[in-house]
């Protein structure tokens, strides 16, 4: 049996080690990583994705943990993708710290990841659908993607989640109108959490009453529900409502529906992805991208027509 | 002369209805576009582009208000475009008030124009760095490229503006550490806008301390400028410090090597999207895609394999 192989099979004995290995593969983007997700893909599809947005400070992460405790009670696997913002200049992690979270780090039922987004793409990595892939073959019944800030990360994990709920504190000053925007639509459940602060009942009255202005295509209404994730208040309803929301999708055909458009999209990225990578290592030869960059820069050529050009080597 | 000459033509003209109607057609990535673009590109490189980024309510937009005006009495053309954040679900632009900019909409001198970012790429749309080839080549001067919040959007612009201003404002809670850690290695000059209020000095200070333990390669000290935009105050010290660092840009020769970096993603962009819409145009037929899709759901496929079969397609 070949490393790649006791690797794969590493994931279905849900051996944390393989896991790991498997998940650093699918971020270092290796042909490894493509035999490793042929292989397990086949045995995904059974994992509630659940995913997790808000601002810093939002006390997301506490709650993550409430979220963890809740499911590990009921005999669930649960595993955690903590999305860090990339520096854009060292192309590292720039949060990192999951200290918090290490209280789970010795339950075998648990499973904790911190990763970070690629710059150049944008938007959640394509190595963290792979990752959800991995843990969803080693039979994690709920995996937590979580993510920071208001960006196009969280607009693809409301496209990759089964679930997604939004984090909001009071107090964020009064801009939550245009602030909040763009995450009015992709949250499924919305959370006020620190609800102990001041400023709880205006949030809920504006958020209720932007929430009344849009109507969903699928016919859902978005809950507000306020938790205290540091006193573990709130926690019940909420998982409550998860459970409603999950229930809906099944019952109204929306989860099938969503499940097609993210394979969809995933086979898109994909396709994207590696077409890109081909041309950049069989197409075209050492220096030519230096060339062309080059030409491009001193207005000898456009990148328009250089690229017209490379479509036409390989008959596009 | 066709259409297309037409335009490109009336582009050099800088006459407005030219101008707008070939952002238009970037932004629809039609074949027009392409031919437009290949045709003005040898034409740019002159116009000194300026990223503008801060959280809604930074009072972003007053501020660029008061920078066209003193780009204005100087004699320099400037044109600015807005990128508002796209709903993921209307593919539409959500903020879109840009009534406050209408002071300048009858100064044949500026030129001001909303763009929507596309969600399913992530970050600046590819359109917007074509409508900014587009104004350079209608010579005008200074282009300012205003983007809100902290996401992949602003990563984009430090990688395709010569200066980026990262806009505050005091009172952003005692999330500066952890909110701002990502655009601290993007700004050249961080403006805390709305220095009447409160906190003014904590959030300098703590900006101060941020500042000083990130260390660019390049060797600059990005300034601190303290503005009330409303009022007017702070701005000639502002446009002071962009000259500054314009002149340290060229000095240094790190005008030169931005440039070249901007480029060569430029072209690797370019040839993503190019290498995608080929394939999904030509080498795919008409409800191929569809079939995959419907086969990796029912899990007889998996989307790796799939992608490596349509990459065997084209000789990858």
């Amino acid at each position: 049996m070949d490393k790649t192989t006791r690797l794969i099979s590493g994931i279905f004995n849900r051996e944390v080690r393989a896991i790991a290995r498997a998940i650093t593969e699918a971020e270092n983007r290796t042909p490894e990583a493509s035999v490793i997700l042929k292989n397990v893909f086949p045995h995904t599809g059974h994992a509630l994705i659940l995913g997790i947005t808000g601002a810093p400070g939002s006390g997301k992460s506490t709650l993550v943990d409430r979220l963890i405790e809740i499911y590990r009670k009921q005999g669930q696997l649960v595993a955690v993708l903590a999305i860090d913002p990339t520096s854009p200049f060292t192309g590292g992690a720039i949060l990192g710290d999951r200290i918090r979270m290490q209280a789970h780090s010795l339950d075998p039922g648990t499973y904790i990841r911190s990763m970070a987004t690629r710059g150049h793409l944008g938007g959640l990595s394509p190595a963290t659908v792979d990752a959800a892939y991995i843990l969803d073959a080693a039979r994690f019944d709920v995996i937590i993607i979580e993510t920071v800030g208001v960006g196009q990360d969280e607009v693809d994990i409301a496209k990759t989640a089964d679930v997604t709920l939004v984090v909001l504190v009071p107090g964020m000053g009064d801009d939550i109108q245009t602030m909040k925007a763009g995450i009015m639509e992709i949250g499924d459940l919305f959370v006020i959490n620190k609800a102990d602060r001041e400023g709880v009942l205006r949030m809920e009255q504006e958020l209720h009453a932007l929430l009344t202005l849009t109507t969903r295509s699928d016919g859902w209404e978005p809950k507000i529900i306020k938790t205290i994730a540091l006193q573990n208040s709130g926690l019940a309803e909420l998982y409550e409502n998860i459970n409603a929301y999950t229930a809906f999708l099944e019952r109204s055909g929306q989860r099938k529906r969503r499940h097609a458009e993210t394979m969809n999209q995933r086979l898109i990225d994909l396709l994207q992805e590696k077409l890109l990578a081909g041309v950049l290592n069989k197409t075209l030869q050492d220096g030519d991208l230096k060339r062309y960059v080059e030409q491009i820069i001193a207005r000898e050529r456009d990148p328009y027509s250089v690229v017209d050009e490379i479509l036409k080597r390989i008959g596009l």
